[in-house]
Order: C-alpha cells, then sequence, then structure tokens
C-alpha cells in the first residue's frame, strides 16, 4: 500500500508517545519525523521499534502529508501555521485551536459528532480528553431534547496521572500520588469547562456544566460520573445512545457501569446509564469510560487523521 | 488511672483490627477480649503488640463495660442484645441500629451533631464512613436553611478498598483493583442513601440526596465531592462550617481541596468549599475528606465509647 | 486460512483469560470451547469479544486439535491423559509433566532451548513462569562452561500479583498489597528450584541454584536478579547470549537493565549482563525480565501449540 | 521539661520532612528553624501543624544545641562546618562524612554497632538507607566469625521511591513507576557498596558485597534479601542476632520473613533468618526491612541526636 507520510511535533509527551506508536502500526501511515525540542538528539523504544527525536526546526514539515501537533496550549498555533504553510494538514492536539479557546475555533474532530465537518477539511482540532467522554456521554440526550432546559449538568470525573503530561512536577512523583486522590480545578474553573459548554450549546442545548475533575493514582483512563435532570423519565435509560450510535466503531453502550479495565490501550468510550432512585427529579446517571491517551488524545488523532486523508475511518486503531 | 474494660466483636476484619490498636494505645481503655469467629484461636500482630482472637461465644462480655460490635451488617443485633443483656454498654458499628435500616433505630453517634443524645446513652449506632463525610459536610448548610428547598444534593464519593472489608473477594484482588476505578451501587441504590436521607430530613431539610460512590485504587480513605444548590450565593464560602464547628477537635476547615494524604490515618474530616462559576443558579462544591476507617468507623466508635463511658471525647484519638 | 479448532480447560483463571485473547486473535486458531469449572455458565468479555465457560465435562476434548490445560497443579494431569484419549495435542501449563516434578517428565516446551524436542511431541510441559525467565537467562552461560564448577548460583526475583492466581485470598486483597513487598518461600523452598536444577543439570552444568522469589505490588511481570560466578571475566558480557540466541524472535539483548514496563503484553525475555565490580571472584549479575502471563505462560503456550501444529512459531503472539 | 533547641538545614525534602515531624512531636526537642532553600517563605504542613522555611543563610545556627544536615551528597560538608563554628551538635545525614566516601570519617552513627564511639561526639555521619538495613542484619555474623573467609555477601534490595529524594524527575513520574520495577547502579556500583565495605571490614570480617538495589512501586520501605556463605550450619538460625541484640529497642527478630507493613513509619528493622535447603555450600537466608525514612534516615538521626544530647536514647521515636 502506498503510504502517507506523517510527522509529530511533541512526539516525546505522554500523547506523543503514543501517537509515534499508533503511527508505527498503522499500515497507511509512514513516520516522516518525530520533532521533540527537549530530548532532540535522543532516541527511545515505541512499540518495539526505535524513533529518534529531531528538533523541531529541523522538521521536514515539506515531507508531511499530515502533521500532528502535541505541543504544550499556546505553543501549538505558530506550529499549525508553519505546517499549513508547508502544504501539510493537521491535527492540533492543543487547546489553541478548539471552541471555547480560539477566537475562530478550527473544525472540532469529535467525529461521532462532527463527521460532516471533518472530511475536507485542512486543519483539525482534536478535542480533550475530558470533553470527549462527556460530550459522546451527553449528546444523545441533547439534541433528542431529553434534558430539562436550564437545568446544570453534573460531571464529577477522575483521571489518571498521564492527562497532566510528563513534564516532572513534585506532586506528581509516585511518593506523593500513590495512595491519594484529590479534586482539583474546584468550582468549575477548568478549562474543558469553556470547550465543554461551547460543544454543548452548538448542539441547540440550554444548559449550564457544572464540572469538577479528580486526580487518580493511575496511569491512564478516565471515568466520567455525570447527572442529568431529565424533561421525563426514560423508559429504556440506554434508548438515546443506541439511537445516536448505532453502528459507531468506537462507542460502546453497556448495561454494567464502564470500569477503566474496559477501555484502556483502546479507542473506544463505554457508555452506561441508570435512572435515579428515590429522587423526585427524574435524573439520569451516565457513566462514560475512555483511555485518556487513546479515545482522549491520540487515538482520536489518528481517527481525524484518516478522514482527513481519506482512509477508512478505524483504520490503525486498536477498538 | 484506672482503665475502663472494653471487648471487640469482629475484631480480625478492617474496621476491627483498627479497633485493637486504638484500645491498645488508650490511655484510659484495657482490651477485655477480641473475637473474631473465623480466626479465633490465631494471634496477630497490632500496634505493636500480640492480640489473640477468642471464639464470639467465649468472650466474657460481662466483664467488659463497653463492648463494640464490628460485625457484618444483619449479623450484629443479636450480639448487641447480648452484650445489653450482660451489663455492657454498646458501640454497634454494623447498619443494624442506624437511622433508614432499625425500625427503632439507637441514638446515632455522629457527635458533632448528635453530642447531647449520647451522653446517657447505653447503646449508640456508629455512622457509616460515606455518612459520617457527608453529613458533616452539609448539616451546616442544613440546619442554617441555605439549601434551596427541593433541591438535589449529588455527591460522587470515592471510598479506598478497605470500605469493602477484608473477606476475600476476586474483584477486590490486587491485579483486579490496581490501575482500575469504577463506579458502584449506581442509580442511588447504596445502602448508605437511606441513612443519610432519614438524618438530613431529621434536621429539617427538605432535599433529596443522590449518590455515587466509586472504588479507588488506594487503601483507604474517602473523599466526598458535593455539590448543593444553594438559595442565594454565599459571600464567604467557609462560614457555615466555622460557625457551626469552631471548637470541634476532629474537624478541619481548608481553603485547599482536601487529599486523602491530609487525613489517612488521623481521627478528623477535612472540609472545604468552594462557589461554583458559570453556572445560573447558586452552588456549592463541598469536598470532605476522612479516613474511612478511623474517622469512618474505629475512631468515631472510640470517639463514641469515650462519650458513654464519661471520658474525654478526644481521649486515646490521633488528630 | 484452515483454522485448527483448540480447546481450553481451566479458561476463567489469569493464564486461561490470557490464553483466551491469544487464541482468539490468533490467525490460525479456532476457540472450540473455553472451559472453567466454578464460573461455568458465565460469560466474560476478553479481548473484546464475549467468552462463554462451559463445564469441563461438557468440553469436546475430541473436537479439538489441542487443549491447553491451565488447571491447578495436581488437577492437570488427569485431564492431559482424557484429552491425549480423545485424540487431541496438549499443551499443560501446570507443574504436574514438568522436569522436577514429574517421574516420567513431558517435553519440557521452552523452545529457545528445546524446539529439537518439540516438533513431533503430542504433550508439552510448559515451563513455570520463573523458570522461563531464569534458564532462558543462565543457559548460554551453562552450555559454554563458562560457570565456576560446583558454584551457586543466586537468584532473586520478584513477581506481580497475577503469578498467584485469580482465586481470592485475603493476602492477596489490594489493600494488603498496595504499598507492600515481601519474600516468600524463603530458603530455597520454591516449587520452581527443582524444575530449574533439573533443568540446568540437563545442560551439563554441575551448580546448585540458590532462588528467592518476592511479591510486588503490580499486576504482571518478572524481573530476576541472578548473580553468576564465572571461571573467568568476559571480555563483551552480553556475548554468550549474542552467540546463543541470535536470530531467536522472542529474546531481546540489552545493555540497559530490562524493566517490567520494557516486557509486558509481549512473549519476550528481555535480559542484559554486566560484570560486578569490587568484588574478587569474577561474577556476572544477569537481569531477565518478562511478562508472566505471556512468556511465562498464555504467549510461550501458543508458541508451543504453534511447534506442535506445524504452524510457524511466531504466529499470533506480540512479540 | 527543658528543651533541647534543634535546628534542619534541608527540611523540604522526604528526611528533612520526616525529620520536622519527628522533633516536633519529641518531648525534649524543639524546632529552632527548618531551612529550605528553594522553598525559603513558604509553609508545610506536617504532623498536624504548621512549619516555616527560612533561607539556610537566615537559620539561626548558634541558637541550635543540635543541627540536622539533610542536604544533597556534597552540599552538606560546607554546612556541618558552619554549623559546628557556630557551636552546635551535628547529626549529618548526607554521605560527605561517612566511611567509604570521607577521607576522616565522623563517627558512624549506627547506634546498635557503634554506641560507645557517639556518646561524646559532636558530629555524627548518619548511615545511608541500605546500610543500615544490611549492616544491622549481617554485622552479628560477622563479628562471631561465622562467615566463610574471602566469601561474597550478595544483596539484593528493594526500596521505596522516597528513597530517592523528592526533587522532579521524569523517571520518578507515578505514570513511569506504577505498575514497573527495575534495578539500578547494577554490577555493584552504587555508592552504598563503599560504606557497606568499609563498616564491615573495620568488624574485623574478610568478605566482599555485592549488592543490587532496585526501585519499587511504593513509597517507603526497604527490604534486603541477603545471602551469607557461613563456615558451617547454625543449629538456631536467629541465635546470633538474639544474642548480638538481646534488649535493643529498635530491632526486631522474626521467624516470618518480614515485609514493609511491618515496618514503615516505625523506628525499627525487622530481621530474619533462614537456612537455605538444596545447596552445598551452608548458606543463610537473612531479609532485613526498614523505613527507609524513618530507621534509614530521620528517625536514626534523632536516635542520635538522643545520644549526643544525653537524652534517653529511644525518646520521640516510634517503635
Amino acid at each position: 500500500m502506498n503510504k502517507y507520510s506523517v510527522g509529530i511535533l511533541g512526539a516525546s509527551g505522554y500523547a506523543g508517545r503514543e501517537l509515534c506508536g499508533l503511527v508505527l502500526r498503522h499500515p497507511a501511515l509512514a513516520l516522516a519525523f518525530a520533532a521533540a525540542n527537549e530530548r532532540r538528539g535522543e532516541r527511545a523504544r515505541v512499540a518495539g521499534r526505535e524513533v529518534a527525536f529531531v528538533a523541531p526546526d529541523d522538521a521536514r514539515l515539506d515531507a508531511a502529508d499530515l502533521v500532528f501537533t502535541a505541543l504544550p496550549h499556546g505553543a501549538a498555533a505558530p506550529w499549525v501555521a508553519r505546517a499549513r504553510a508547508a502544504g501539510a494538514r493537521v491535527v492540533d492536539l492543543s487547546a489553541d485551536l478548539r471552541p471555547g479557546s480560539a477566537s475562530e475555533p478550527a473544525p472540532y474532530g469529535l467525529p461521532e459528532l462532527t463527521r460532516p465537518t471533518l472530511a475536507g477539511a485542512e486543519v483539525v482540532a482534536n478535542p480533550g480528553c475530558y470533553p470527549t467522554a462527556i460530550l459522546l456521554a451527553i449528546a444523545p440526550l441533547l439534541v433528542r431534547g431529553l434534558v430539562e432546559p436550564g437545568a446544570t449538568i453534573q460531571v464529577a470525573a477522575a483521571s489518571g496521572v498521564s492527562g497532566a503530561g510528563l513534564a516532572p512536577r513534585a506532586e506528581l512523583m509516585f511518593g506523593e500520588v500513590t495512595e491519594d486522590y484529590r479534586a482539583y480545578a474546584v468550582g468549575n474553573t477548568h478549562r474543558h469547562v469553556a470547550e465543554m459548554t461551547a460543544v454543548a450549546r452548538s448542539l441547540g442545548a440550554d444548559v449550564d456544566l457544572l464540572f469538577t475533575p479528580h486526580l487518580l493514582p493511575v496511569a491512564r483512563g478516565i471515568l466520567a460520573t455525570i447527572t442529568v435532570p431529565l424533561v421525563a423519565p426514560l423508559a429504556d435509560p440506554l434508548a438515546p445512545w443506541r439511537e445516536a450510535y448505532g453502528a459507531e466503531p468506537f462507542i460502546e453502550l453497556s448495561t454494567e457501569p464502564p470500569t477503566l479495565r474496559d477501555v484502556v490501550r483502546r479507542n473506544v468510550v463505554r457508555i452506561s446509564a441508570h435512572a435515579a432512585a428515590g429522587v423526585r427529579r427524574p435524573t439520569l446517571v451516565v457513566l462514560a469510560a475512555l483511555d485518556n491517551l487513546v479515545k482522549g488524545a491520540a487515538g482520536q488523532a489518528v481517527q481525524n487523521a484518516n478522514l482527513l486523508l481519506g482512509i477508512e475511518e478505524p483504520m490503525g486503531l486498536p477498538a
């Protein structure tokens, strides 16, 4: 098969490393370069093969059909522009081009919701890890008008430490995280609130989101526990998702609560829904689990790349 | 000092083991017996000393001033009756005598809320681990009429595995729990919902509770993330707790979110409160952390025992 | 491709579950049955597919070209006989047919050492997890006569908890294993000592083995730290392994010490060797890491099955 | 009680933090200052109290009866000199003054072996964490002439991550350490080899040490697995330790292998000894466990401080 040439900027972080692995195993992609500023000149083993990191300035952007930018928020936008100028399509994993951050956001690469807008796109904003889980979990309720107007959808979510990146920080050292658990960005102040609210409202829903993330002592995985006030009880709690996602290869519905173990190292989100007993207002408890580095970052980025390059969407992705 | 003689029924489980340690280090208590049916005849090291487990039928109930019953739910009530008949006061750690479970509940041993009812009591129902955290966290709002009437208070809480006890179960083996995280009793079905709702309403509050517990890959500790719709915003989010708990030795208020590490091995609950930004209805995010085996079980049981025996309430407790 | 039909007895344990996954993804094998006595009638998700467990007595042994017996030590031998009587080839993962346990051991399925004896075999004894790591690590020294005659080869090895199986035991619960580490079978009493000594001596080496295993708070993986007194220093410490294993697909040599992370979920053993400084007798420190459920159990079992069935040896195995 | 005034240089690292807690709870010590260069001006909660970090240059060395220097190796010696010049006694936790590192080592503060040399001392070199465990474990054999002359004593030891300090490093992040295990300083190259060999030979023993440390995915604790070739088998394997340490408050002997759980947060080393079966040369397997931050660092430092100040040696230490 003729392979597309793809490059990775920011290849040594958690998402970048995962991207390297997915690209190396992808039947239709070839790795043009893996750039990593701080580790330029070093080598790393990924997926049983050696990857050599080049300096970003040495990356042959013009030789790439597509570039993944897995750079810190704020640092990505200029590199997206350089890659575009060199003629490459771009999947940007930072927040720089997302709704809620960018003044003119790029098409939002959450294929199960936004696929029609992605086919011809040249730049895609890859969603955040929490928004991927939460938006895929609530969209079927939002678009069907099942949510009480003006209601607050509440989300308590927990993420493994890889969500915080690989840059050394004292509070993320093993000795500080093991046997601990904490909330952060308490009071609805996380960057992802704006991203999720913007997308939720673009679906026509008049809702507020109240989001509290937590740090788990695990390496990878996100579980979002979501409560949704309904206009009326649902006879079959999973019906909206079944209707919305019938044939989606990367969405799994479950009658049992999903766990991290169900989803790690796979490009899926797994969703269950449960009526809340003993409360006056009809309320649904929705659970969504995904691997923050796969469906929440690198896997979804490859899914978007497949769409941009006209490859079969599921190709090269572990489902 | 003349010591009170206390016995423990169910001494080999997590709560029982913790009780043994607290009693052995307590300046005013002497361990009369430690009974454990399945491990009768065995010895265990606790707090640097050896404890010998006797069969429950061999326990000298009549020689004890007070008996702790740390038995499975359903199995405790008959032993409470036997201990009472033998003349001992009882602190029962099971759900058998708690509001929400018992038809005629015993006084509820949450001293910071119910101290006046405990002084003369002969039997006390020691609260569940989640209810201790959650009720102490929301009571100051409830009793001050600060909660929107008819509202749903939502709780997403996470507990270490010791909350599930020491009886071997495949799903609690290390290999199954490490790197995983899951919700359980989803849909507001946990036993503690009835306990918490009964106590919350006894405080005069017209609220629903929606509670989703989760299993954490840590040994001990609970963090409850609670959202409370308010009648009006609070100028000083921590003021209700400061007023309610000013001098309490086992309640800590914090402007930073509490973590498990702040509270493990200590008989405290640590609470913070944060106004939620970006939502239309005034809402408070309240966080409460405690050690499920100490303030959530054995420590609180000793606190109750101190009250029943007329000892200084904080004696022998790690604050 | 025409597929071979294979069955699994003992499919619900850790090794059995791993076998199910490998068989389901194997291009030349089809799963005839997955038998599990205690979980008969239940279903489990493995490798993204559902597996239904049948009772062992209902397993169609006669419909299988090959049967894997992943049963407890002592329980396997009769089932090996039944499978043989039904005409199936057998790869037995228990100790029942191994050297050191069986009076008439079956051919020992450690292909990198014993491949010539396996091609025509109808029953193979799949090695233990520790012996796989340790024998592959020391064999190149033994067969080259590089080890001091009469010397004691010392091994301190550490294993994740899946090595102890999935049957619930109090001491393997998460709350008991997390943040702990312990030696077991201290004093050279582990069952694997006899297995390793028998094989080591069959290679013509006059050595003793002194083996101390430890339990690690991880799910999977073994690291063996081995010291070998040499007849003379080696100019190039890795040379014996390079010579012995040049083209082996499942053996990796490394100048850096291998870690669990290098090998989990892969059918490899990774080996490094280092001269010991500052000691009078020339001594080599050899490190070997593998995944106890893959190269240490199910992966190696499939490698052996491939040999018995005349399939390419590496087929279906994650390297 | 009149309290001695003590200061801590390097108070914000793991050992320094532990020292702060021990000093704050010590009945005969008062904390004069806690200096921490990088965190000067910050506050931290330790042992339920707030500690304010000052800059080292602002520390009132002249106001301290004793100073603990918990500084990086190489940085400690000048501060020891400044504290001495200011009239303070010093317990130095770095390697700078230890045998094997220093040309003129200070008295070695391993009280159970070197107590007579410490009473009048003004500076003490606090031993390393591994040497404390290993030397206390082998000394009774060495001084009794029970070890085969010229033999190699082999040690495979494993330590929790706090042994590596709190300075952020990518390879010590939670996501890199969880579910992993690795050897380091392989080939007998760890700094502690020189320290242990120097002390072992000072006890008159003609032995080599071969030491391989490993990094455990736990926060704290060390387990050393030691094999010792003997001149002759021992009828009672624990007898040498019983004779040597009969009344020592901080040494525990055990017939069962010690585990990390037995020793964490306590100022003890716990030791067991087991004859090796099935090897020609009589060999003992000795296991020793301690908490690297307590008996392996801060606890032992306080034990030494008690000796230097003429306080009862066990005062303020959790046994």
